[in-house]
């Protein structure tokens, strides 16, 4: 592993220690000033400057939910698909739980990537033109299903992918309703600002084991009680169709869904061109291309 | 197993065959038309009746709240109490999670159960003199606590205790703010109405497995997801000191907790005078008496 070789540039230092950190955000959230324009108000802006994310209501009419619905169903359903490297399947049922890289499988979600609806946020906020750094459908069983524990993507994607700033954002487009009870995404709100800094080493092929249940690379407890403190929790609820944009840097998390209404969404991360990943600041070797792409191709965009 | 012997009287069969049922609840939920005296109103009596609980803010006033939370605390770290068969611990933490017949292991606990705020909604509820059939602490630790899978408590209590009737109330006062994301207490408005007839046989001993994580007595998925669409999901949220009174056969359960924020609260069953435990319904014996107590000595009330 690289420790030493790259500590001198990297302002997010993490898994380099046996000691926790948290480290004030050296980036700005909206880039260029939000003079990019897009579908997002100012106020929207203003909010994911605040928060570190903002909601979209109805960015799919149900029209839209209904036909992605089958194409996600038709994906998980699919022999090569489930064969393929790209598809985790859960632990304990064997069901598919995500679908990498799905803009490359799926002609209707690559234009749904496309659309300004999602492309024309991440470009606004992120100040230029934007690459998918990582896209997947997710779907969470009811049941049962597990949750994810806290955790900022921008560590991993720093850590283990090689990304210099928190300059992406992900996109999560909900195909059905969010409530309190079914495990929604938490975040607390304003967390983009602090970077948690944590402690261990990345092992070979982390990838693998993290994306079915993250160990490595989750902040301890005194940081999290922090962070809870300081900003509290807000649960992402909505319908179906809804969406959250939110910053790389985000804590966030999500409990296990007992309820029998399963969860499903399409989790599209845009990267800026700018922002180009470098070798991997705390760990062997990439990750692989499906996970954390390294071919910066941009966006281009179709309208609604 | 007495599998057969008492069918015929048994209005609320289960763990019998491998088909599950939903059957219409036999017996009042309000008994004795509500004309017990008590300190619930009329509305809140009303909606007991319809939802099958009612909640009540400020059961406790903040000083008790911390005085009880210092008797929790002392409790759980006493080790006599700590290697008391009546404690349970977390199966992967080793925390307590547990204590049972904690109203004769503390005597203010002893003095809360008997309170006319505790002791005399249950009298109003039930119609009567009332006992304490279980009480307990328990303990929910933050950072990913487990949480409970749904189901009926009487349908335990029934199975494997022999109470023959749904005449019991539990009350779950909070020591801690229950929040709509540190696996508050779900319930099913409506769901005591139906008894969910569950399949499989009650192994023995049932009860040192079921009591950390209950897998024999679970509903099966398709009563589950009718219940659910049927009645929808409450989330009992509320600051310290609340309290939740909700009928044995509501259907319940909880998520995980990943927050910093443990939950804790004090448990009280109690079960009418006039509805004696008989053999077990469903299982080989009774469970021990600090489980399910056989001895029903009327609560005797202090006021407030």
């Amino acid at each position: 592993m690289n420790r030493g070789a790259t500590v001198l540039d990297d302002r997010y230092p993490t898994r380099l220690s046996d000691l926790p950190a948290l480290l004030e955000r050296a980036d700005p959230t909206v880039w260029d000033d939000g003079r990019v324009p897009g579908p997002l108000s100012a106020d929207e802006l203003a909010a994911h400057e605040r928060d570190g994310f903002v909601t979209v209501g109805g960015l799919l009419d149900p029209a839209e939910v209904t036909a992605f619905s089958a194409e996600l169903h038709r994906l998980a359903t699919d022999p090569l698909v489930r064969a393929d490297e790209r598809t985790v399947v859960e632990k304990t049922s064997s069901e598919v739980r995500s679908i990498f890289e799905v803009h490359r499988l799926s002609r209707a979600v690559a234009e749904l990537v496309g659309d300004e609806r999602v492309a024309g946020r991440a470009r606004q906020i992120l100040g230029g033109d934007v690459y998918v750094h990582q896209s997947r459908i997710n779907y969470k069983p009811g049941f049962g299903g597990g949750g994810f524990y806290w955790h900022s993507d921008f560590e991993t994607w720093h850590a283990e992918d090689g990304m210099p700033a928190p300059r992406a954002v992900s996109i999560s487009i909900a195909l059905t309703e969010n409530f309190a009870h079914n495990g929604c995404l938490m975040i607390m709100p304003g967390s983009h600002r602090t970077f948690v800094s944590c402690v261990g080493e990345t092992p070979a092929e982390h990838y693998k084991q993290s994306l079915r249940e993250q160990e490595i690379g989750t902040p301890d407890r005194d940081s999290l009680r922090m962070l809870a403190d300081r900003y509290g929790i807000a649960m992402m609820t909505g319908p179906a169709g809804s969406a959250t944009v939110f910053d790389a840097n985000c804590m966030h998390g999500s409990a296990d869904n007992i309820t029998p209404y399963p969860r499903s969404n399409i989790f599209v991360v845009f990267n800026s061109v700018d922002n180009a990943l470098q070798a991997p600041f705390a760990a062997d070797r990439p990750r692989p291309e499906h996970v954390a792409a390294r071919e910066r191709t941009p966006v281009v965009g179709g309208s609604a």
